[in-house]
């Protein structure tokens, strides 16, 4: 499918701040030790699609007026970026993949052991920036925040190559380990711009259904995407027997032989022919189109929590990001 | 060398608040994922010697009178019990070490993955602590020691398989990945009670050069210890390429042919018979005699620290703490 939505048309309202946001977040991991500084340039040198930081701009940005609070926003996003990233350099660890954003990753590239470490610094530079804003209602969420997305991903650990696992245990997942992120990136920027108890958990409630909604369609083009535009390992999930939505569902619609078979294609180690053998499984009982209709769901769950904000570009720009995610490719 | 002294005599002036830490730490670490909480339980029963909550609780003790403010203290030293936890399941990891504290370590027992995230989950509810305290010195300090920890130990990283790191550069890394948290316990304890300016710097300098003569010590035994009583598998630093003090000075001292053998046992994968050879030729060249001159030399330096301090048993208890440090054999 041809993307029609580009996440430059959606960035627009913010475009100027967000392009400050590879500089701030050089500048807030800035360190005299090179072999850190080289891995924070290299792995930062891959341009992510700044998600974070754009959801906290424009969570800042659909509260307030235009001259808002616009260099603590960026220092904030470029926060939950490092934060970000710093989860997914110990993934990648964890995954054992070879591929982030289309660079082979730091494990890889340096050794288990600069990747923990490295990881470990983002993750408290992370918190230190984010400390720095003083507002102790956005410190307090953060590090709520960071307590779900280890509590999601020790879970999603735990739960490998469980066969049993449900739909509602899977959501409660990636609700905590991707979701509350994003809440939390948007709704610390509208803190920062002055946002009402109402309108913050608006924004939360907005960036957790998105979260989802982005998480099922990741775990979507895990299976099914193309890996140059993907820019990861395919069938990583798999690989590392992550269980996502739409084998959920291939094995809660598959009774007998079928779901044998699904099972034995997991278990086995990953080969070419086999991803190629379930992706086949999964287009016959419609199981990608099953998990799309439920980020479709989320995503409009999420559209409704818009409604508090009064009508401009920022708020258009949350609402065309829901779009973007549902047709995105990479 | 038998103990002449005993911890326990030593923590004699906080021991009721001691007692109340590991409960604490259980506290603090609480939660509904049975993985995580069965990885907490299982580290944390084997007891280690509580060195940097007893520090904050000795540091608060000096400064205040017998009602202080014991149980935050309780909860902030615990806090900093579970940052070192932390850096210790991820170091183990990238030690490869199979032993702490005399139990198989975590990324043996359950996954390095577990380790990865378990160590990330430690490390965010000890900042999640600290934080609780709405102390901003205290938070700023401990912030900053975070971000020196990490630093430090990615430079010792870097530094492996140096043969030519010089006793400065050691002694910069272990100064940033040892002694600066142990700089902020102390420290982060008399500010809670209410610590001047001169005596909370006074609290972080005995930290500090303290810091640096425990390492000392403790690299000595990886060399020459009884691994029982260690609790650390013997040789550890040796087989990861870590240059230690004694093995700096060896290299320093020696020339020629001795030098080659010295470096040709560090290259080489390490047997009981390679250290047993190292050990000898660490005795020969009085290497290890030189490094306990040094860790007697910090030691000093710490001690002049308590002048500050009124005469009592806390500040007694800190002061034999360093005689402690100096014989001890684990």
């Amino acid at each position: 499918m041809s993307q029609t939505i580009t996440l430059e048309e959606i960035y627009l309202p913010v475009e100027k701040q967000l392009a400050a946001v590879p500089d701030t977040i050089l500048d807030i991991l800035s360190t005299r030790n090179d072999l850190t500084e080289a891995v924070v340039r290299y792995f930062f040198s891959a341009k992510g699609k700044l998600l974070r930081p754009a959801l906290t701009l424009l969570g800042a940005a659909v509260k307030s007026s235009a001259s808002g609070p616009e260099k603590s926003a960026t220092r904030l996003g470029s926060a939950f970026e490092i934060f970000h990233s710093a989860t997914l350099i110990h993934d990648d660890i964890i995954d054992a993949a070879h591929l982030r954003r289309n660079l082979e990753t730091v494990h890889l590239k340096w050794s288990p052991q600069v990747a923990v470490l490295v990881g470990d610094y983002l993750h408290d530079q992370a918190i230190k920036a984010v400390f720095e804003t003083h507002n102790q209602s956005i410190v307090a969420l953060f590090l709520k925040t960071a307590g779900e997305v280890c509590d999601g991903e020790i879970h999603e650990l735990k739960e490998r190559n469980n066969f049993r696992l449900t739909e509602d245990e899977y959501l409660e997942i990636i609700d905590k380990k991707t979701a509350s992120l994003l809440a939390c990136s948007a709704a610390g920027g509208g803190l920062l711009a002055g946002a009402s108890e109402k309108e913050s958990q608006a924004l939360q409630n907005f960036g957790r259904y998105f979260g989802i909604s982005f998480q099922i369609v990741d775990d979507c083009l895990d299976l099914t995407g193309n890996e140059d535009e993907f820019g990861k390992t395919l069938g990583a999930d798999l690989a590392a027997g992550v269980l996502t939505l739409p084998l959920i569902y291939l094995l809660s619609v598959s009774g007998g032989k079928k779901r044998e078979a699904a099972e034995q294609i997991f278990r086995s180690p990953m080969t070419p022919e086999s991803l190629q053998a379930l992706t086949g499984m999964l287009r016959e009982e419609g199981a990608i189109q099953y998990a799309m209709k439920r980020a479709r769901e989320f995503s409009d769950k999420a559209r409704q929590e818009l409604a508090v904000f009064e009508e401009g570009p920022a708020r258009r720009s949350l609402d065309r990001l829901l779009d973007y995610v549902l047709e995105r490719n990479r």
